[in-house]
């Protein structure tokens, strides 16, 4: 199997099952109890957190492991628009976020809260204008996700967050698909809060973490047995924040490496497909986008046969984010960037990962090469 | 290791972990993505579902996987509360309730709600005359554990069930201990919805499950991708999911065998330890119990010196529930059945589990007969 859909999960890494492997048995302890099992879990804890961390220049004390980015960016701004909602009820965030964050604040909008959804520019990108325009005196969070999740443009955080900062405005950012990719660091970026994912890096599913700025208290969503500090209590999953850690510090070991790799394959795929297959185009910015991601249009096809049809070649790809394409609705991200529905429907994103090949990338360039012509042949579209 | 702290959490067994394995490694794909990949992790997350259903008598269409016992309980009081606050605004829980119902009806009682907290009987059990009594037309939920994680008292569920069903009012159970230790059956108890735990039965950290009974509609607590039917979205934990499951089976398979078993033990353990240490006492009512819980108090010792020395013998207990056992402050549940605190902070939890054997039940009795006397000897209190 050629598996291209990356950026929907991606395998564990061996180095991470067997790192989490002795949680999984005879390290079985609850890491909130005194005696010596359970002591062993929590030092696994503490030095996952201290690993996590590191990846994107915070302090261990400000990493709060959660059940994974959806929870984390719902603590975040839940927790920010709770916290301040007497100082005010504002908030700013694009419209392309990841659902985590659009129905979090849909959700807030019908419980007092007022939000001003930021436009994004044909290539994906936001302009930073009309985040400066959108703050009035009762904004009190923005939160403008680094990395989008299905055509992976990368927003300019650093720029938003200093104009956050200038405001006086807490500035989240969703990182689920930055971190570990491209070089995310709090302090550079001008971040206050940011969510991270695990599975999304070759660590397991169900284990994420919450960045929040020492000083910044938000009120939690969840209430339970102090775990923690009160951000987000229940028993520690333990082999899942130990597996977590190893990712990240695999991820940060590896950063400059995979980067170059993925960026490299990545053209190359862009490349081949644009060349080689007529009236395709690549959606989103050609150079401010993860070095994962790439993400095409093609003329007079159906995305889905698209999918269904590589399939059946042993190739996994995505016609749009795995937590919205249940839906029929033509994606919100593509339509923001001002594609037509047809065109939208025609689209196909592609997400590598450290472990694509170029011999994967140039199969896939001869597949798509041949069933985007089959089905061209079949298309009342074409 | 003799480890009798299984209320606490508890190993993984070995046929579970051999059921997680390959979605570990090869089966790593996202449950919610529609290629060949996919396809086999959604599989694996029904088949589950079917399976966690079962151990309760419920549809699998009522099974919402949660990230655990905590969050289950949220989603329960704070989906009910919400979605109802236009119809009533009280809220009936008991005194003992595990922390992640007592503060998520505290958090309540800042935001509007009305909560009584009904109080226990020196045995632990509640009197159903209090919960009636306690219903007023702005009641919307009652909210009663199943059995008490600390002194493992069994409640009348199946009366408190029937008056919540006779007088309109939804009625929630917090069934974290009780599942998989004894039968428990949504429909007998006469529920609306229930929380469970992987890890308390032998399943992986990181899993739980909320029953919700059909027709019920709550407003969800975390927002995002429509994930469990808009319940509880976010990328599904299919390992996790894979391993509750097979322990939910299991624990189906060898309900009575394990019931029985464990039953034998902890009486021989009550009988062992009130036969060889005077002044020792069992917590909680003798017989409307837990099958794995035994809990007692010791004139003139810390619970805390005990639980370290038996620790240093290579056996685990606890003083308290893991999830408030870092407060210093005496167990709330034993002074809810009228203990003094010098007699709370000298009480010892020990919970069996199916793998606990004769063997180390008595070895058990011996040091704790020796570490008793010795602390005796030292105590300021004796």
């Amino acid at each position: 199997m050629i598996y291209l859909d990356n950026s929907a999960t991606s395998k564990i890494d061996s180095e991470v099952l067997n790192e989490m492997m002795p949680y999984l048995t005879e390290n079985f302890g609850n890491s909130s109890t005194p005696y010596s099992l359970g002591k062993i879990s929590k030092k696994a804890v503490d030095e996952a957190r201290i690993k996590v961390a590191s990846l994107i220049g915070a302090n261990p004390k400000e990493i709060y492991f959660t059940s994974g980015g959806t929870e984390s960016d719902n603590i975040a701004i839940k927790g920010v628009a709770y916290s301040l909602k007497n100082k005010g009820n504002h908030i700013i965030t694009s419209i392309i976020e990841h659902p985590a964050v659009l129905e979090t604040c849909k959700y807030l909008e019908k419980n007092g809260f007022s939000i001003t959804y930021v436009p994004v520019q044909n290539d994906g990108i936001i302009n930073i204008s009309e985040v400066k325009r959108a703050i009035t005196p009762s904004t009190i969070l923005i939160t403008i996700m680094h990395a989008n999740s299905e055509i992976g443009t990368i927003q300019p955080i650093e720029e938003i967050g200093k104009i956050a900062k200038e405001n006086g405005i807490y500035f989240h950012t969703d990182a689920v698909q930055s971190v570990g990719k491209i070089p995310v660091d709090v302090d550079s970026l001008n971040v206050d809060l940011l969510s991270m994912s695990s599975h999304k890096i070759h660590g397991p599913k169900g284990i994420g973490a919450l960045y929040i700025r020492k000083g910044l208290k938000i009120s939690p969503i969840i209430h339970g047995g102090g775990q923690e500090q009160n951000i987000r209590p229940g028993t520690e999953n333990v082999p899942g924040i130990v597996g977590f850690g190893k990712a990240c510090e695999i991820a940060k070991r590896d950063l400059e490496k995979n980067m170059v790799q993925m960026t490299f394959l990545r053209d190359e795929l862009i490349k081949g497909v644009l060349q080689n297959i007529k009236e395709s185009y690549l959606n989103g910015h050609p150079e401010k986008r993860l070095p994962n991601n790439a993400h095409f249009r093609f003329t007079g096809i159906e995305g889905e046969s698209l999918l269904l049809r590589l399939n059946l070649k042993g190739i996994a790809v995505s016609t749009g984010s795995a937590c919205s394409s249940k839906s029929l609705e033509p994606s919100k991200v593509l339509k923001s960037i001002g594609l037509e529905n047809v065109d939208s429907h025609g689209s196909l994103r592609l997400s590598l990962s450290k472990d694509t090949t170029l011999k994967e990338v140039q199969q896939v360039i001869l597949e798509l090469v041949e069933v985007v012509e089959k089905l061209r042949n079949i298309s009342a579209l074409w």
